[in-house]
């Protein structure tokens, strides 16, 4: 008889060593958590192999240098935890979340600067915004007033944790019988969503909000490449609520599930009020190609270990 | 010979235990973490005694609620927590930080209302924002121009964890060879800064920004007190940063050391280049006030345990 794996539902790499996911935990006095002075980035695995894994650990590494902070591990190193985590859960389809948190300065000190930063990672089994079989059907969006945090306070392209504008318009959300929400820019245009960026189509041209106003997503540029390949047009402008409520088609962009169709918006139907042919055609590829292996970076599960912590 | 105390360099209480503050940690996957929903309210204990720990207990039950949390304790046993904390530590000075986190929705679901809220508190030795010996003399500070997340963003007057505004303008100053840093609002006018709210005397009048731009501090609502007391006027209105560098004096609140002196703004002195008659009547007067015992909570270091958690 085998030991069950007491990685099977989940595992963290904290302070140095693998844990199962149940006792991952950070320092409560860390400045990641005392003041969200944190950054992540968020991988998918699907069918055993990372998705654009490279790409992700490179915005990881921009965006811990935008906040001055210093890793730890070299990027290789990073890499070998990674892909060494999922070999030890066995998952096939995994969320895989790697974060640097400041740390905190010697005591008597507030230098942020003298923070000994540290780095953190936990995979868990796949996260679906929207589950396969709600893909056809699409998901329901409320747009919020709330504004996302703005440029001028927080630089939207860090993938930071401080979400209390997307926690408190998920909650108008739901109690309007919403499965998600949108929030808007300082202007009133859209912005994002919690996790995902945001897409509207008519008369087969598509808009979504400019680079500055959301989050530099890495499903978002996937679209981009995609749309290409298929001499589909993309603009990067304003995208106000009211066009995107009058739209053929919306459809969202997130690592926790790919291209997915919103066929409502505040209550009103989007287009036919399932996923449309645009939407369809870039979920279609996008699956289609990773089933083929593009920027794929496989695990092999049978692997003798590539990074063994202390 | 006594053993050591495990609680003398700090405690906390953690999934509803007392534990040395090092082994203090919350749940990676707590939401509190991962998407900074949590809230916290700092009091603090000067000589053996709490500061307005009533008025702190009401405050943090007003955020939580705001933020549409339910605390697993109630008032009372909050209180009692709190006391029983710092009387485990043999602190006489001590900062004294409650909070509450999100915790996490269940598995499968992201709907923000289902998750189990949970209660946290963590008591250090004070942290003082200037020792002593510096507040006759004052710190110096720098004005960034980053903006402090707006309103429209995340409720000002809630204690939340988004703090890398504040992190990136403290960086800022201290490459300036500042002590601390302010940052400012929409329209460019002062908001206030890391852990403090801000006030500008000119002609023995005092101005300090208005409630919707900056926290609903505590040790703010006492200088307004004090002030009352010593017939000097407080305005609560727009402050320019010009306005500032211009004032006769600069003076700081916050729970992290009382009113303290801020002599240099931008590398220019302000007024006599220390502590000036306004801020020493306010801070003087502050002291007095509590060693006199006012709005005190004793803790009685020799009581039995008022509450003995599980």
């Amino acid at each position: 008889m085998t030991e069950p794996n007491p990685f099977a539902s989940g595992i963290a790499f904290c302070e140095d060593r693998f844990v199962p996911i149940d006792d991952a935990k950070i320092p409560m006095l860390d400045w990641g958590f005392l003041r969200s002075d944190a950054v992540q980035d968020t991988v998918s695995v699907f069918d055993g192999a990372f998705f654009r894994l490279e790409d992700h650990l490179m915005r990881f590494e921009r965006n811990w240098t935008k906040l001055r902070m210093r890793c730890p591990h070299d990027r290789d190193t990073v890499h070998a935890i990674l892909i060494e985590a999922v070999r030890r859960t066995g998952l096939r389809e995994a969320y895989v979340q790697m974060l640097m948190t400041r740390g905190r300065a010697p005591v008597g000190s507030r230098d942020v600067r003298l923070a000994q930063n540290k780095f953190w990672m936990f995979c868990i089994p796949y996260v679906w915004i929207a589950r396969p079989e709600q893909k056809e059907h699409g998901l329901s969006m409320h747009v919020s007033g709330i504004q996302r945090i703005p440029k001028e306070s927080v630089d939207p392209t860090i993938k930071h944790y401080h979400w209390l504008d997307f926690q408190m318009a998920l909650m108008e959300g739901y109690d309007r019988g919403a499965d998600t929400c949108a929030v808007i820019d300082k202007d009133g245009n859209i912005s994002e969503g919690p996790g995902f960026n945001i897409f509207a189509v008519k008369d087969g041209r598509v808009v979504t909000p400019p680079d500055d106003v959301c989050l530099d997503g890495m499903t978002r540029d996937t679209v981009f490449k995609l749309a290409g390949e298929t001499n589909l047009h993309v603009s990067k402008r304003a995208l106000t609520p009211d066009e995107m409520r009058a739209a053929d088609e919306v459809f969202i962009s997130t690592t926790g599930g790919g291209v997915i169709a919103i066929t409502r918006v505040d209550g009103r139907q989007i287009g036919a009020g399932q996923a449309g042919p645009v939407t369809k055609r870039i979920d279609g590829l996008y699956w289609q190609k990773r089933k083929a292996g593009w920027y794929a970076t496989p695990v092999d599960y049978r692997a003798p270990l590539r990074f063994e912590p202390a």
